[in-house]
């Protein structure tokens, strides 16, 4: 097991868990042999649900944890308070080299407190952002940064730019990838003080490929593989491309479902509908990497279902055999150079 | 024509000016006896289309104005210096009470300085807020600000908040009004410094129906009927709306014609589908508004056809009609009252 990549696993975050959580780990060792999954979570549970699959027993072990963290506790106490919970346990793990990442489906404010305070930050990090992949019409941009780190200073949105190239090069395998910064119109004197100040800064940085401002509307066309926001602005982002799709999705299927004619429709297009709904789902893609922590964690939807967990586990390979976090360090030592 | 409501129109604003915006000015008086219609632009141009309808002549009238605002130009330069546009010459009649109002399908940012330097704010309006109507499952909501006024204050949106009440329960006809602010989570201590200082400030309005934040995920579901934010954020709603919902159309077509089964399906389909297009449109219901203004400029979309000139026309009376202005008015001179 010299060269397997250890993927911590939160057991108990998310909708789903545990019974998700463990199909998924079970599928991503049931599909790669270089992967090794330790469950963190109630010890039985996690037991139960194993025992319902068959698989290599020497890739997954399970380690315990008593306590669950709850989505609506606050998450610098829940952090703190609950030291045998499954995300401090794994994030421990993480800190403490056991395991190469970390990924869980639990509550996003403990996993990004738990991140900066358990894992810790690269130095000279100033900020880890959580990029989660959208889809496009020409397949994913990766939004970064969608996190609780609101009112960016601009020196963070050109980490955030650098790191996300980094990722999407190496990990999504883009040549070169796009960089833009969201702003409300394409022209560089356009936009609110921090993306006016932010906007020449990303000009500047000769190891990214900058390509100017996107506005939202052009999000959704694949335009930029990086695109680049403060927190707010991505969180924006992120949920309302959610709303509308699903929202879009239910009015579109009630209108099928309006008369006979239009049923008997739905049910011929019904194949080609699903195949399209397919390419435009991110969660095929795996979770939202915390970028920038001395170690990979990775947040998967809080209603992921075992194709997501075993996808999220997956990537976690990649982002190890390409040593991302060597890159980034590499790059922000380059970039601190640079300044002096 | 005592009481008609004078409603000037830039004949020659956004895409498909003249011939749309004359055909919607047709439209609207052909519709309602109740409006007089006043054309600025070239007069040629805008006679040559008009010679092509049959309308009641005594309700529209032709005003020449040579120039034309592009979309490019900078728009402080353009309303400096362009003193024979249509928009400078249709705000001016409203600055002059010539018009009630001044409906333009041209240069949002010509008009958004246009409506501020010229048209002028009611006192105590510290900024004028762009606030188009975004379709949901259950109607419409009020995105207000979309306009150009980035880094708000909170004050602003306190005002926002109350002109956006005043307007969907008077125009819009909704009683009592679901206030909410945009936010990345539902619990009052969640959001940026902009949002954390809003919030208790709106909670302190006795004159709105506050019912806290709304997550970007829930806007299409309608929960709230007047969201608040900043403009940055709510140019990011708006374009991100238009955005999704056209791209997630246009794959569901192309699905629709990948296969001879689909293809027959999307026959049957057809006007189930557009039927539920329809409800999702916005534009039937007219332009946005900017509101806080010594009369009404309504802004519609730069691709605008007739139908939707016509809408933005005939809200222009009961904008009107329900003396928005007059209630925004009092509105700002009681609340000033309550702070001393």
């Amino acid at each position: 097991m010299q060269d397997c990549v250890k993927v911590a696993v939160d057991a108990m975050g998310g909708d789903n868990a545990p019974e998700e959580i463990v199909k998924g780990a079970v599928d991503a060792v049931n599909t790669r042999k270089d992967i090794q999954v330790i469950l963190v979570g109630q010890q039985d549970a996690v037991e139960a649900e194993l025992k319902k699959y068959s698989y290599p027993t020497e890739q997954i072990t399970v380690v315990h944890a008593e306590e669950v963290i709850e989505t609506a506790e606050p998450p610098v106490m829940a952090i703190r308070k609950k030291k045998q919970s499954s995300i401090v346990v794994g994030m421990n793990m993480v800190k403490q080299k056991e395991a190469d990442a970390f990924v869980s489906a639990g509550s996003s404010g403990a996993i990004l407190v738990g991140g900066q305070v358990i894992v810790g930050r690269i130095k000279g990090v100033e900020r880890p952002p959580l990029a989660p992949l959208i889809p496009t019409e020409k397949g994913v941009s990766l939004l970064i940064d969608c996190g609780a780190n609101v009112d960016a200073r601009p020196s963070h949105l050109v980490q955030f730019a650098k790191m996300g190239s980094i990722y999407m090069e190496h990990v999504m395998n883009i040549k070169n990838p796009k960089v833009a910064i969201v702003n409300i119109g394409a022209e560089e004197e356009k936009g609110n003080a921090l993306v006016k100040e932010t906007f020449p800064k990303l000009k500047e940085c000769k190891d990214i490929n900058f390509v100017g401002s996107i506005e939202a509307r052009e999000i959704p066309h694949g335009e930029a593989d990086v695109i680049v926001c403060e927190a707010f602005t991505g969180n924006v982002i992120l949920k309302l491309y959610e709303g509308v799709g699903s929202t879009f999705l239910s009015m579109v299927k009630k209108g099928l479902m309006s008369s006979l004619r239009s049923k008997i429709g739905a049910l011929l297009i019904k194949p080609a509908l699903k195949e399209t709904m397919k390419s435009f789902d991110a969660t095929a893609y795996g979770g939202a990497p915390l970028l920038g922590l001395n170690g990979l964690v990775v947040k998967t939807h809080g209603s992921s279902k075992a194709a997501e967990v075993k996808h999220s586990i997956i990537q976690c390979v990649t982002f190890k055999e390409q040593d991302i976090n060597g890159k980034i360090k590499k790059n922000i030592i380059d970039s601190a150079d640079g300044e002096e």
